[in-house]
Parts: C-alpha cells; sequence; structure tokens
C-alpha cells in the first residue's frame, strides 16, 4: 500500500477533532520550541568549540508533498462532512539559523525538522555559498547600536557639521548587489536626523548624506559612503565649499500628538461612521478553516509569504490549492552610488510573516473583526507569539448588481458584501497592506495598497533632480518601482489545468471588398492561446487580453466552454531598469506579467529563495520557466506581476495615501445559472 | 462698460438669497412651465395649420458662456464669503421637441429660451437635415403598442411557431447606421417570449429570432427582420427545417418574489451590517452647492449628461470647473445583419437624464442619503419630477494611510472617508452606476458600474458562436464593448492649465560601455511632453504614462514644479470596429484614450450633439481636435475615453455582477505641506 493508499484509504478513522487539526496549520508554539531543542542540540554536538551564539532567523511549516497533500484534503473534507476525522500527516518545519563564532565567522544553515511529536533534525545544511540569507529587524537594530557607537561614523557626522541639538537616527536597510562578484553580507544605512525629543518625530524629512555600510553578521563598519548632494552628478557633501544649510530642514509631521503640541488645527466637521453588525460577522472559523458564504478557505501564515490560503473551495467546488504574495521587488531610479544599489525584495530580503504589523494596535478596520495571532521565534531562538497578524472581516463594497424593469419600474438591487483576510507590513520607511477578497459571486480579489513614508535622500535645498521630486526643502524622494508577484496555485474543478491566452481581435475587414462574413467591419473574434509548456505572457489590455485558468476535463453544459476563473492582468509598466543590470537580472519575475510553470513542491518564490544581495543567481522564475514542463491540462500554477512605478508627488510627504491595486479571479463560465 | 467688468463689479450688491440661487441649477419647474408655453405660442403661430402635436424630447439649462460665468463664480464666492449675494444671470433652456402633423411629417426642433421672467423664445430651428434627434422610452412603448397591434408582424410571429401560451415583449432598441446614405429615424425591436404572467419575469432568457423595425415618429412598421439563428452564417429561423425547439428555453429569474415563488433557496446566512451615522452626514447642501470637508462642488443635472458638476474648488482653490461623463458608446461584435447595427450611444441616442433610476426605489446605499430631485417634462410637454435621481452619501474606502514607526511600533492610521455623487441610469436591459467621488486627499474619482442584463439573441439550442456566449439554452449573449467618455474642463488653480504626457523611461545603457550618468543600467527619467495644440493620445502603461493637468504660472514653491492634477489613464481597449467601419467612424470619441481640445460653450458631447443614427457625420471630437486650437496655457478641456470589452460569461446572465472601472484625478505638487 503506498502512502497515497494509505492516506486516502484512512480517511474514514477518528482521530482528533476536525477543529484541532489541519495539516496546513502553522508551526505552533510547542513545534516551534520542539524545534529549536533539536536545533540547538544538533549544532552543539557538532559545533567544534562551544564559543559560539545562535541567531535564528525564521521558522515555518513545509507543506507536505501536493501528491500527498491533495489527495489527503479530498478525504479531510469527506470525513467531515460525514463527520469523522483523518489521521494526521507528518509535519515538518524548515528553519533558518546562523552559528556566530568568536572569531567572526559565522555559518548559516536551512534545516529540515520534523515537529510532530519528539522533533527530529532531518537535514542541516549550509545556505547556499554564493546566496544570502536575509536581514531581519533585530540584526538591523544590532547593526544601528554598533554604528551609533561607531568612532569614525560619528566623526563623520562631526566633520560634515551635523548640528549639535540634532539626533542621529540611522535605518537599517537592503543592499542590492551592483556586480555578479560575491561579497559578504551588508546592511546600509539611511541616515537621518530629528530634532524633534518624541521618538515618533518624523526624520526622513531631514536625511543625512552619508550611507555607512555595515557587516550584518559582525555588525562591524564596513566603510562609509558619501551621497550625491546636488540633483545630478556625483558631488558630495565633502565636495561643498561651505557648510550645508541644516537649517533649512523642516518638520513634516505625521503623528496626531506631535502634530497637536505644535498646534495643528485637524479637521473636525468629519461626523462619525459606524460599522454595526448587530448579529455579529457571517463567518466562522473551525481551527484556521474560514467559512463564510459558500467559500471554505484554509488561512496559513508563516515567515516569508505571511497569509498563505490553501485549499480553497466554493460550495465544495475546488478553486485554488494555494494563494501567496509569493514576492515583491522595489527598485529606485536613481542612477547614482550608493543610491543604484536600492533595490529591496521586501519579502525575500525580510518576509512578509516577519515584518507583519501587530494590528489590534493599528488596523482600524470597521464591523466584527476577527485577528488571527501568529507563533514565531526571536532571534535567539524564544518562542514568541506576534498578536493579530492577521485580520479578517466583512465589508460592504456597494452595488453588487442591479436591473430595474422599465416597464414596471420595479428595481431588483443587491449589495455587494465581501469577506477581507488582511494583513499588514511595515519595512521600515514603507507599507504594504494587502486584502484577499471573497465575494459572493465566487471572484477572488487581491487588493494591494502602498502606503507609509517615502525613502528620502538629502539634496542641497534649491535644487531639484531628474531623479526623483522635491517633497520638502533638503528632501529628495526618489522615483522608484514596487513590482510585485502573485503566484496562483489554480485546482479548477481539480489539479489538472489549462492556461488560454484570449484575446479580443478584429475580424478581417476590406471596405472596397468586404468579406461575406464581416460585410461592415463591425465583427470581432476571440483569439485563444493555450500555454503547452512553461511560459510567460505579457498584458495587453488593447486587445483586452485576459488569461484564463480553465480545466478542459469539465464542461460548462451552457456554454459548451471549459469551466474556468478569469484573471485581468494588471497592465502596469514592468522593469525599468536595462535588461543587462544587474538590478534586472535579480527581479527574476519583473520581465513579464504573467508566467505559468509546473508544480513543483516548494517552489513558492518568483525572486528565487534568497534574494538578499542576489545576483542573477537566486534560481528563481528564469529556472522554472527554463524546465519547458509541459503545462497543458497539468498541475500549473500561474505567476502574475504587476505593480507601480512610484514618482513620489509633493502629498506623498510625509505620509503617502495608499495606492490602490486589485487584482480579480473571476468564476468564468464554472458555474451552471442551477 | 463690458458684460463681464459689470459682472464683477455687481459682486458686492445683493439680491436673493444665496441659498436659493445659483446660475448653474438645473432648469425649475416654473423655468419649465414658461418655456413650454412659450414654445406653444411660437409652434401654433407658426404653424399653418392646427393639426399636429407636439413632441417634447427634453429641456435643460444652457450653461452661460465660460467669459461670463468664470468671473461671476468668483464674484459669488467673493460676496458669500462677505455675506453677500450678486445679481442673478439670466437664465436659459434648449428644449427639443417634435412638431408631428396630421399628414405623417414630422419637424424636430431646437428651441433656445430664455426663462427667468417671462419666458421667451430666442431661437428656434429645425434640428439638422442630416442628423436625428434622439430616441425617448414613451416613443419606444409608443412604437411597442404599435408593434403589438401589427398584423404582419403578429402573423410572422405565429408563422415562425411562437407557443400561443408565450407572451410576446419587445425591447425597443437604437438603429446604428450602416451606411453614410440617410434614411427615417427608425426603432428597432428586439423580441422575447415570457412564459410566466409576472411581470417582472426575466424576458430575457428566450429571445424571439425576429427584429421589427419602426418608423420611430410615425410608428409604422417598416420591416421585419429575421436573425441568424445558428452560431455563424445567415441562416434565419425561416429556413429551419423543422420547429424552432422553444421548450429548450427555460427560466432564468432574478426577482426575488418570482424566485421565491419558485422554490428557490436564498442564502440565510449572511447577517446585518449597517452603516450608522448617529450624528448624520458631514456634507451640507446649500441650494445646490454642496460642502464637505474642503471641497465644495456645484451640483448640476440635465436630460443629455445627468449629473453634471461644476466650479469644483478645495480649500478656496479652483480645481476643476466642469465634470461629466460626455458620452457612451457600446457597439456589439456579431457582424451578421441586422445585429451590425447594434451600436447604442446611451447618452447621445437617449439621455442619461432621461434614464436615470428614480432612486429611492432601489439605490439602497448606506448610511445616511440625501436624495435631489430632477425637474422635467413629459413627452406632451407636462411638467413631471423624477425623485431621487442624484443621492449622497459618504463611505469608507479602507484605511486611508498607515505608517508604523518599527522602533516605537506606534501606529498611525487614518480612514479613507469618501463623499459619493451617484446616478444610476436604466438603459432598457442594461445598467450602469455613475459615482463621482471625492476624498479627503483632494482626489477626485468616477467609478462606473456596468450591470444589468446582457442584450441577448436567439440561437439555436446546442449551437456555439464565435460571436457571443450561450449563457442559457437558445440563448446568445452578444460580445460588445462599452468605451466611456468623461469630460474633464480643469481650472488648476485657474482657467489657462496645459496638459503634460509623462513617461517613465530607462536612461540609455550600454553594459560594455557603461555611460558615465548610469554606470549601473538602473536609471529612469520622466519624459514630458506638453500638449501644444489640440490632439490626442493613447495611454502606454508600459511607459507608466500619465497626464498631468498642470497650471503653469503658478509654481509649487517646494518642488519648484508647476501645480497640477494627475490622471492615470485607463489603459482599456478601444473601438475594435475596422478604422473604414461606420461603427468606427460614429464613435468619435473611440479612437484614442485621451483628448485635448480647446474650450467652447456648450461643446459637450463626444459623440456629437446628435448621435441617433449618425454615420460619421455628428461633427464630435474628430471637429474639436481638427480645429488645431493652442491649448499650452489656455482654457483646456480633457477627455478621457475607457471602457470594458465585455465578453459574456455564463455567470453574467441573467443579471451580470457589477463590472467595476474607476479612473483618478489626484493632486500632483498642488499642495505645499503647510
Amino acid at each position: 500500500m503506498s502512502t497515497l493508499q494509505q492516506l486516502v484509504s484512512s480517511a474514514a478513522k477518528l482521530s482528533v477533532s476536525p477543529q484541532s487539526y489541519h495539516p496546513l496549520d502553522p508551526i505552533n508554539a510547542a513545534e516551534i520550541a520542539g524545534a529549536v531543542y533539536a536545533i540547538k542540540s544538533y549544532i552543539a554536538q557538532n559545533e567544534k568549540s562551544n564559543d559560539y551564539r545562535l541567531w535564528f532567523k525564521s521558522i515555518q511549516l513545509i507543506d507536505p508533498p501536493k501528491k500527498v497533500l491533495a489527495p489527503y484534503l479530498d478525504a479531510w473534507h469527506e470525513a467531515r462532512a460525514r463527520g469523522h476525522q483523518v489521521d494526521k500527516l507528518p509535519r515538518h518545519a524548515e528553519a533558518l539559523l546562523g552559528v556566530k563564532r568568536k572569531d567572526n565567522t559565522c555559518t548559516w544553515y536551512e534545516f529540515r525538522v520534523r515537529v510532530d511529536g519528539k522533533a527530529v533534525v532531518e537535514k542541516a545544511e549550509p545556505t547556499p555559498a554564493d546566496l544570502h540569507v536575509p536581514a531581519d529587524v533585530a540584526e538591523m537594530l544590532a547593526c544601528e547600536e554598533a554604528l551609533m557607537k561607531n568612532e569614525e561614523f560619528l566623526a563623520a557626522c562631526k566633520k560634515i557639521g551635523v548640528p549639535a541639538h540634532a539626533k542621529i537616527i540611522p535605518d537599517g536597510w537592503i543592499y542590492g548587489a551592483d556586480s555578479t562578484q560575491r561579497s559578504e553580507r551588508y546592511t546600509p544605512f539611511m541616515v537621518y536626523l530629528s530634532f524633534n525629543e518624541n521618538e515618533d518625530s518624523c526624520h526622513y524629512s531631514a536625511p543625512l548624506p552619508i550611507v555607512p555600510v555595515l557587516n550584518s553578521d559582525t555588525f562591524e563598519l564596513v566603510r562609509l559612503d558619501y551621497t550625491p548632494i546636488l540633483g545630478t552628478g556625483e558631488k558630495t557633501i565633502l565636495d561643498l565649499d561651505g557648510p550645508f544649510p541644516w537649517h533649512l530642514y523642516i518638520q513634516n509631521e505625521y503623528d496626531q500628538a506631535i502634530l497637536e503640541s505644535m498646534g495643528e488645527n485637524f479637521r473636525k466637521d468629519l461626523k462619525p461612521l459606524r460599522v454595526v453588525q448587530p448579529e455579529g460577522a457571517s463567518f466562522r472559523l473551525e481551527g484556521r478553516v474560514l467559512r463564510w458564504q459558500k467559500w471554505e478557505i484554509h488561512i496559513g501564515f508563516n515567515a516569508r509569504e505571511g497569509i498563505v490560503l490553501s485549499d480553497i473551495r466554493y460550495d465544495g467546488r475546488k478553486t485554488f490549492y494555494r494563494l501567496s504574495v509569493s514576492d515583491m521587488t522595489v527598485p529606485y531610479g536613481d542612477p547614482r552610488a550608493p543610491y543604484h544599489r536600492k533595490q529591496a525584495f521586501d519579502l525575500g530580503d525580510l518576509g512578509a510573516g516577519i515584518c507583519a504589523n501587530e494590528l489590534a494596535l493599528g488596523c482600524d478596520c470597521l464591523g466584527d473583526i476577527l485577528y488571527l495571532d501568529w507563533d514565531h521565534l526571536g532571534v535567539q531562538g524564544q518562542n514568541t507569539t506576534a498578536k493579530s497578524v492577521i485580520c479578517i472581516h466583512e465589508q460592504d463594497e456597494g452595488i453588487g448588481w442591479k436591473h430595474t424593469n422599465y416597464r414596471t419600474n420595479n428595481p431588483s438591487v443587491t449589495r455587494n458584501r465581501v469577506l477581507v483576510i488582511q494583513s499588514i507590513l511595515t519595512v521600515a520607511n514603507y507599507e504594504y497592506i494587502f486584502a484577499w477578497k471573497f465575494d459572493q459571486s465566487a471572484a477572488v480579489h487581491l487588493e494591494t495598497r502602498a502606503t507609509g513614508i517615502l525613502s528620502t535622500a538629502a539634496i542641497l535645498p534649491g535644487e531639484t533632480s531628474p531623479y526623483g521630486n522635491i517633497v520638502s526643502p533638503g528632501v529628495l524622494a526618489t522615483n522608484h518601482q514596487h513590482i510585485f508577484c502573485v503566484r496562483i496555485d489554480p485546482s479548477i474543478d481539480g489539479h489538472n489545468n489549462t492556461v488560454v491566452q484570449e484575446d479580443s481581435v478584429p475580424m478581417p475587414y476590406d471596405k472596397h471588398n468586404p468579406p461575406a462574413d464581416n460585410r461592415w467591419g463591425v465583427g470581432y473574434v476571440v483569439e485563444k492561446t493555450p500555454f503547452k509548456v512553461s511560459g510567460f505572457a505579457d498584458a495587453d489590455p488593447m486587445k483586452n487580453r485576459v488569461f484564463k485558468i480553465t480545466n478542459p476535463n469539465v464542461v460548462n453544459p451552457i456554454s459548451g466552454k471549459p469551466v474556468g476563473y478569469k484573471l485581468v492582468p494588471a497592465p502596469s509598466q514592468l522593469m525599468i531598469a536595462h535588461p543587462d543590470s544587474i538590478q534586472y537580472a535579480r527581479a527574476e519575475f519583473g520581465e513579464h506579467h504573467l508566467y505559468v510553470t509546473k508544480h513543483v513542491d516548494g517552489e513558492f518564490y518568483g525572486g528565487g529563495k534568497f534574494t538578499n544581495m542576489s545576483n542573477g543567481n537566486a534560481k528563481g522564475m528564469r529556472t522554472f520557466v527554463a524546465r519547458n514542463d509541459n503545462v497543458e491540462n497539468d498541475d500549473v500554477v500561474v505567476w502574475h506581476s504587476f505593480g507601480l512605478t512610484h514618482n513620489p508627488r509633493v502629498e506623498d510627504f510625509p505620509v503617502m495615501p495608499c495606492e490602490v491595486h486589485t487584482i480579480s479571479l473571476k468564476p468564468n463560465d464554472f458555474f451552471t445559472r442551477k
């Protein structure tokens, strides 16, 4: 009997309550503690001396292989319907941690640990030698602490005349590669001044034209870069004839208490608007399986991707096996050193889970909100719980549909109620709000909101620059892009699906010799091109290009066409950087709007697993596509890249109003009327 | 003293209360009654015999000329600020009506009537001989009544075997031109069957393959067209070997009462979600001037455009002189006669005001809603009031901006409250929801929602077609487009503005010989191209193309750039029909995404004033653009065309879930921080 058969046949057996177990539930506190203990023991046995300390980056669930999990989930549903339960699957976690030795060497490991029952280390491998592990906030703060004690840096600040009353605030950033040569792992700092004692004062209004670079592992200062101080060219503060006019910096505050203390007048004429749900929310959660209307959704969460939605079914029918935000790159367009290195991968370089806000502090959603916590671990391996990293609520989104019979004047109208599963990331200065929305017409939407504070740079007051906009005196907000990559693992009525590109194209016409089938030149048809092998395509809104994820094995009896879901790709600008640049090479998912690959277990990250300081060597999307796998009537994965080119406005500072983008997956001939 | 000087100098004088008078207020009931009396008297004096009856199409305000109105509005605001009032401006209305004589001739007239005080006819001109007046619902119903008594039509229905128990329901439609030859004004009918006594039964599930064509003026039957009955080719029901299988038609109902009577199970698990505004709404209306937050907006309404927003100011600064939906075309892609004529201009062929829903019947917005009525006239010239054609309310649209300080973990977060001014049109089977939204960050959005019922055609059950989708047995929903044209008359800090196209483009790079200013190939800059003379441009999302409406005379002191508003054009597919087709010629605004013209009084309609059966002769956008006017630092008008190509899904029937599109006008360096 194969494992697969065993799993399916085990469906009828009873064990734990279905509320308390799902194979995709995030690693819990007990599992984390067990894994950390096993890892520590493993390291202790394998390290030559005990002069080391561990630095834990992350731990997260390893999804069971699809060939095991997919039938298991079917059995899980079937058993639940009968009031039965299924046996548990083995649980595995992957952990990322470094061994920092007294001699300043550091080895980073990927661990695979079985975590159900007594934890067992199954694999411990150094991370790839040519790639780097992500940064983390604790590491940045440790670097910051070291920097603030560094004599060379402090002397440099003094030399350029930083006013004595100013507080120096260095923000850890990401060090993008600018060549294919390997370097140590570095943490650069964007440094700012604050002239206000309040720690929530907006220091981004007073950038300092120095970028210190530290070794991320040893926290040692590597060098000081001086930034260009004019609109173009490389002249730095060291080249200035006189002192930098620090006094021209003005305060741009956003914190309400600070603004109040400054005597700012707030608008007082907005009357309260409350969302009231007297009978409570319409959804319910069993374990982490959310049920709302005809939807069933498992809500996972991990360090790298944040929210992961799995095994999504509508009215009992499979729709999507797994939905997640796979990756994101934020390349900046100022070509001058050291700014040319500014290209963050906010998921791969840090982690969407790692950066998730504790939402009860400022989710501020309306209505009845349910929060989910996340068990994670601190850098020392200590258990820690991030409270309320996910919020779940319902939202009214206006009219769902309407028709008025013009003869009887009778209107029929529905509201569009949606279920929102949301998480908010803070990545130093920036914020991203990711909201997965499920509606009553069986559509799924991902809404991204970009907000937060622009990454600012010092510029001599009075200067302007072609590389950005002046948003406050002496403050250059650089032009940049945000390119998101969403991973869509469909299961439209089953796991074998075909992606079809559909263009609306005119029929041939010649007015001097009109064709019989298009005599007046108004005809158009839909040109369909299925993906046969893994590949890519671009949005083409001028052809109304849509991509349909279909199941060719299930035909809609009404239309006679395969059942499917439709993705209208967001036709946003892709990587502007030159195709020969390292920036472009790193953004493996930033070349095209849509990629179709064949499912491979664990292949979740469009930019590759290790994006931090990658230089085209991260084995991401380009590697997945190059396999030339069959993707016709097969287990496909669809990746959609989209985003925004953000050339800042004065209005975007100090905090930018949300820039909202939505992509939608809508059923297309998936349903019959009945 | 010029009129202009008189107006400005009259600002200090007092007259009526500012609440009771605004020069852009729609024509009121008394003015309509006066105008109709004057028009009737005029006609009575000028008609040779009294054997005629009048058919009134519409009456609406003629906006005062901009050179008068613009300074007047400044004076109006200034006077209001001082608690004074200004003298009234003369009021004029334009009316459209026909004289139908006993000998079956009909003359259509455009009247200009001064309506303040005793009404005076100032102009009465026959409508242009080569163009046609719009249809209207009363006319369609009159045609319908005539059709249902027409022996030829009833015999034809009998001949094709319409079941005796079926009720025949003809929906009046629009007759699109297919040649440049003039014809009389016609009304075609899409005919359906109903098998349910209830008048709200959805007859669109049972289309009849006959299109009768009636003379719109005389209501006489012109001819019967038989529609193609297969997926391709021209074979009609007359060519069928056997009877049409009417019995295969199924009922697709949407009306709740009917569905309940059929035993349909409704979802019962959606718990109430209420928007409560315990202190009421935050806006107030003085006359028709809406004040909300820092916005001031005059809300007009007319027969042709529906909502017209004028004299829009933010914090006392001018932003937009006039905003309106100018036009819309709905071309269908089935090339076969008689479907090749299916191209509606829902504003020009009927009128957005004329088709507006009475919203208290089914607006179904949440929160505190204010409704505005509209005084209009019936076809006999009788005064009539459409109740609640506009609804105004506030809406919460999620997070406005957020930032969490990662050092203190303190979040700052705002909600995004918006003010919505909305109107809903029913155009026979289809519905359009137009919502103008104003937000707290000084952005203006137009949200369009397309909903309602697809225009369906009969197809032999079992057939499929390249020209559409089968949405119910025997029901072909044809592929079609909706192209909207929004008219934006800006007044960014004044009336002289310049429109600048901005593209984000890479800096030159060669990796073998890297340029000094772009050594790593990551640099990009914004390429700016101002419109100098009237013209057009297309969206180019791959270049992140945006259009900035700037005032070159007012520089933002922070950024050093002209103050402006940014329009990100919706890059939707434009007219698919061949450029040599009549369909294409008619859609004068459907060739490009953006047009920039110089303001001309009364030039409001992208497709021309008379679109009904126009054939390229309507003197719309192409005429406006061809003037080659200066538009640099001048009184410009911006027109944005966008829409959707709608290839129906089974899910779109019987009522399609809203297809939502939003375009935004966002301040761009319009504000300084302070």
